[in-house]
């Protein structure tokens, strides 16, 4: 079985958009703003935008199922207060549950929180409760800068962000990192936000000491982990200046790395360098980077080409594909099982 | 002959950390401020720093000449205002010019500039024109977030910044984009804060058409251009999204990177994906990376190491080694041939 960790529901029908930008456009002005009751998509609506986007495109591939969460850049926590994601929050997890009831053999939930710049984390833990025993949900995404581009949250290994990570160690499930829009005009969201955050939290990790409190807490680091693969001589060389055990002891039975990285020398050097038992299989398709590659003719996201390509043994394979991600998320493991897989 | 395009004067001597505390001691209490001429530094401690340190390690390693500039977290350009940055810029300045002439065949200087967050980069000009005209320094280093991990600063492709460009196409010097301390706890300075930087200075320029304004203009990305390499594949597929020439076309002429990449994995996959032509030597030494590599028994920062063992031919090398800096850094080329060399 092919498990892509991390697919956004980036093709949502655009009643949802013009929902969200009724509810931004009432921010201030709460007399005009949308009820949830005024978002109407019919099951066909989803089926439809599912079948002719990512679930043709994951057959084409040959990928079986994807962990499939909110569009991460209209996650937007920066927008409104807490209530205004909250309501943008339960709604947007609400599609993803019901593409996963749709396509029970291809979607698995996974939830966004309703964070927002400034309030305290613990206000997410009602939405993520709810995603998990009443959705299924089988992992959160975590946006370690609310603001969208100003950095104004403390480190993930603060205290604040201790009340999110009891419950995920209480469910057992993992938080993808993952930050959403940048609203600063020196970010570009999917060309430097979204890797510069990636390559922020692997550090805020690596300077603390988050996982004596949290033994079994996970995070996955998307797009590869950012820029820290590439440097991995240089956290590595940072982790002993700081007087901090080995990396694989410090931070590897904790923090994983995904696959969206878009051509094959990027994933050779991923493969060689990080541990293969910290490398989950994922594309983030259908997502930032649609075209195709004219040098191979491929998409560039199609990373499974990369996967197949690399220099590793089939087990190995297997565990990038299927294995690791059972293991990173019980839930999806406890859902597979109970259909036999 | 074995160029380091990227060393910073880490080591100066104790008297100058002391001053600058004086001086930021004293910020908003001029009559407490240290005079620059308080500021003692004799040329047989300066030949000791230097001696001890950088060109103890250069002749062990076989390195030539090193382009020497100001300590880059010791920039700090965060701290106080232009006054403040403009006498510490020239400060440090002078140093790294002095260290240049007791080692002429072994230093050439590059200069940092008075920048201060909210004040007009023009006002760098004048300690630009000094460094170039009577302190011969063949590049600059600048900052692109000189509030120190706040990004305030309009993007690189701002015309706020044209008025530094022009003096750069002026004197056909070469900026290496190079951030300064991370002032937010988000950021680790050395860890995510540099690499970020570099990231978001290359996506800046991607999206922008500066060097339609200015074909000449150079940038040199540090720290082996952050995670751009690593996602090649990504940042092509970015620039043909948004519709822009393919980046060799793009941004090659203009952008370069250095090799400050602390693992052979990293120097491989740099070497793999980035055409031989943009890519310099250098290893930022002594740096944030200053320990041994267990594995391999050699320091982190030995970057020739990794060179030395990359899949190329001689001719290549010696384009990373001193034909590219030649090209790049013109000033430092007429330097040489002044020399004979």
């Amino acid at each position: 079985m092919i498990i892509d960790i991390h697919g956004h529901y980036t093709t949502a029908p655009e009643a949802l958009a013009t929902w969200r930008n009724r509810q931004v456009a009432a921010i201030g002005n709460a007399a005009e703003a949308p009820k949830v009751s005024d978002l109407k998509i019919s099951d066909d609506e989803l089926r439809e935008t599912i079948e002719r986007n990512q679930l043709r495109v994951m057959r084409e591939r040959g990928i079986d199922l994807t962990v499939f969460s909110p569009r991460a850049s209209f996650m937007a926590h920066h927008i409104g207060d807490f209530n205004v994601s909250s309501t943008w929050a339960a709604i947007c997890n609400d599609l993803c549950y019901r593409v996963g009831q749709l396509f029970p053999e291809h979607f698995v939930p996974a939830a966004m929180l309703p964070q927002s710049p400034g309030v305290d984390p613990a206000t997410c833990i009602p939405e993520l409760v709810r995603s998990i025993e009443q959705l299924g949900n089988v992992a959160i995404n975590l946006n370690p800068d609310p603001s969208g581009g100003h950095w104004t949250s403390p480190p993930l290994s603060d205290r604040i962000w201790y009340p999110i990570y009891e419950k995920m160690v209480e469910y057992d499930v993992p938080a993808m990192v993952h930050v959403s829009t940048s609203c600063n005009d020196c970010f570009h969201t999917t060309g430097a936000h979204y890797l510069n955050a990636d390559t922020t939290a692997f550090m805020q990790l690596l300077t603390a000491d988050l996982f004596k409190d949290f033994p079994t807490l996970r995070f996955v680091i998307p797009h590869g982990g950012g820029a820290v693969p590439y440097h991995w001589g240089r956290f590595r060389g940072l982790a002993q200046e700081l007087r901090k055990p080995v990396i694989e002891e410090h931070l590897l039975n904790n923090v994983f790395f995904d696959t969206c990285v878009y051509h094959q020398p990027g994933i050779d050097l991923l493969t060689r360098v990080i541990p293969v038992g910290n490398i989950l299989f994922a594309s983030e398709m259908i997502g930032a980077v649609r075209g195709i590659d004219p040098r191979t003719g491929h998409y560039f996201d199609d990373t499974k080409r990369y996967i197949d390509a690399a220099d590793m043994e089939p087990a190995t394979r297997h565990q990038v594909y299927e294995g690791n991600a059972r293991r990173v998320y019980p839930r999806l493991d406890a859902q597979l099982k109970a259909r036999g897989l």
